[in-house]
């Protein structure tokens, strides 16, 4: 598509979402949960068209040579159809983040003030691979009272392209105002571009993606930009440490599930602690096939129990692998461990095992980061383990909100003030 | 100074406040507290040397022909400085924002999970020409527990080295971290600049200026902003208006002090009341001075009772005059009324004045602001007038602060999690 096209799509999308978000935010917690209900149907009962045009991505998938893993990202089934639908009723269950007071006080001068939570107004998501963010991003911002303006991958597009349709459509039946649910069918990187310059009429844009997709939003973009998903975590085990629940914790931490922003990519040891718990902890991290990139006192721990490790460099430390590889590092106590996670950590999930109070407490205090763990696995950062429900990705960034970025987080609010005349000396 | 050196100044300044953030952190309320009342105590030992420093930038702002009232907000004297001392003493008695356990639950798995508000980090400030904002600045982030990095405008570049000079010795001389009150002391635009490329050391960048500055930063950084102080504001006069409540809460919001961004800059007045409200209405605003911008209606009304209006132009909608102008419009109802502002205002504070409920509700329910009244003066808008404490700016986004933005929008917060050896399934 030419560029002033795509600019001139993405504008037009951008505007009715705008337009759309003045009258979503005064919508009723019943008539939203009633779209998100009706969407939920949608999806069921389009399931084979959504199932079609998943297949015209697929075949274009393997055409191009996309390796499996890829592939299995963008595949839906009715399954997977199924399992969106769930996720927009699971949605409906969860409590209106919106009108609710969060202050509430008569000003000396009697003027009563209130601080009520109201919507962002309208949020980008710009994505990749998985088509089931489609639904789940318009879910989201729906019950928050967000419109949506979602700008997806290409490689699905087709498949944004009809989950989205039918998405809107049943929105739109269900009394949402046209445009709250938008999808910037461009998938050319102008168009992702375009939105970024929309300051004014786009209230936030969340990236969800790798660190390159990232980086490039927040140096692009004039729209406030959510940091979300870089997870460089860390396990630390202390001196103190019961070994069995550290070995529990660094296997879970990194072998759960590879891919996922919140796995471990560093093991950080005591120097007092390595001999002891070292050996085992490696040897059952390799049988799951984990490759250890190892500093030189944990390959000499590790090279003398006959365990093989490739030797750590400064990148290793630095790296999120989102793979079968684990750095490993032998440190002198906790000051030089928060030391290390501070400056390599990207404020994701960090964890310190230790039975030692003291410090326990020193590594929750002293590491900046999203959650920080004693005795626990990292993999727990995650809106529904929090208890917080569905959530649009982990903020790695201090501003507006932190960790996991669930309903609440979709929320501003505003001052309202209700006098009878003041005046102000 | 070259680029380059100027480039590393503002590097070497960043990275020993960044540095300085993590200690800070740490420090007990007792002693953030003890550290303003030193850093008070020091501006009043040291306010002839201030006020000498002072003296050459107001020397070189009359030569350079500097209007009045720009030298007046340049001004430092015995009072001012006085003042600023104060202001410090005035956060020592605000409640400490930080350690705040927000939330706090025991999971499902037996996690205690706590959410604890923590401070920001490193805090840039980004001002024009007031020399107390240094103090300011200064003051908030120290009682927030962030480190600041301060850049203020070149007329008051001797006036800012001073003061921020007593400030920090006072802090270090406390038991502070060194670092943790930063000035940039080129005034050069590349200082600026590159303090918007440091993403990853500064955590957000606050611009406190005109709206050339708040703009050329939402364009330019990678470093979160967050906008502040730019306030077309309205007051709407409903037909059931009380119309001597409505003429005193216009004078007050256009009149009690021009330059600030709360002031009122159109007066919005429903049809059925023109006749009745603004004859003596627009009398009293022109006999305080205010030169009234008039649409064809409001202009017809008054040239009927010999009061002198301006054309209205599409740009005086739009226009924050910061001056004794007022644009004057007359609407067909609420609907219309909402429409407008929420069409030209810039999100800040925006007023209705009306007996009826129903309309009052409308435009409080309906006007997207950080700040909407009913019957009440928009020059309420002020942390300490909503009891909050001292702020750094009013927030005019949506994302992280909305409003004034007091001790608690200098906070983020960070999930603690204790366990006894949980992983997930």
């Amino acid at each position: 598509m030419a560029e002033k096209t795509v600019r001139e799509e993405v504008q037009r999308i951008a505007e009715e979402a705008r337009a759309a978000s003045g009258a979503l935010a005064q919508t009723s917690a019943e008539e939203r949960n009633g779209a998100l209900a009706a969407m939920a149907a949608a999806l069921r009962s389009h399931a084979e068209e959504i199932i079609a045009a998943n297949a015209l991505d697929m075949e274009a998938a393997r055409k191009a040579g996309t390796k499996e893993s890829l592939l299995d990202r963008l595949m839906l089934d009715k399954g997977r159809v199924e399992a969106m639908a769930a996720a927009l009723e699971d949605l409906v269950a969860l409590p209106d983040p919106l009108g609710r007071v969060q202050d509430a006080r008569t000003l000396s001068n009697g003027i009563e003030l209130e601080r009520v939570s109201v919507p962002l107004g309208v949020v980008a998501v710009v994505y990749e691979a998985r088509p089931n963010v489609t639904a789940d991003a318009a879910g989201i911002c729906l019950k928050s009272g967000n419109a949506a303006v979602l700008r997806g991958g290409s490689m699905a597009a087709h498949s944004n392209e009809a989950v989205a349709r039918v998405l809107a459509d049943a929105a739109a039946s269900a009394g949402m105002p046209h445009g709250c649910v938008g999808l910037v069918a461009s998938t050319e990187r102008a168009a992702a571009d375009e939105l970024m310059q929309l300051h004014g009429v786009i209230d936030v844009l969340i990236p969800r993606g790798g660190a390159g997709l990232i980086r490039h939003c927040v140096e692009t973009s004039k729209v406030p930009v959510i940091e979300t998903g870089t997870g460089n975590c860390h396990v630390y085990v202390h001196a103190s440490a019961d070994f069995d629940k550290a070995r529990a914790i660094i296997v879970n931490a990194k072998c759960r599930r590879l891919g996922v922003c919140n796995a471990a990519e560093t093991l950080l040891v005591d120097a007092t602690a390595a001999e002891g718990f070292l050996p085992a902890a490696l040897a059952g991290l390799a049988a799951r096939g984990v490759t250890l990139h190892a500093d030189e006192r944990a390959s000499a721990v590790a090279a003398a129990r006959g365990i093989e490790t490739q030797p750590a460099t400064e990148d290793d430390w630095a790296t999120e692998y989102l793979a079968a590889d684990l750095a490993v590092r032998v440190v002198d106590g906790v000051d030089e461990a928060i030391d290390h996670v501070n400056r390599y950590g990207t404020k994701h999930s960090e964890a310190i095992v230790a039975e030692d109070e003291a410090a326990c407490e020193a590594f929750l205090a002293r590491v900046d980061a999203a959650a920080v763990y004693a005795n626990a696995s990292t993999a727990f950062t995650d809106g529904g383990q929090f208890g917080l429900g569905a959530e649009i990705g982990i903020s790695t960034q201090k501003l507006h909100a932190r960790g996991p970025f669930a309903l609440d987080a979709l929320t501003s609010y505003k001052y309202v003030l209700r006098g009878s005349g003041q005046v102000r000396a």
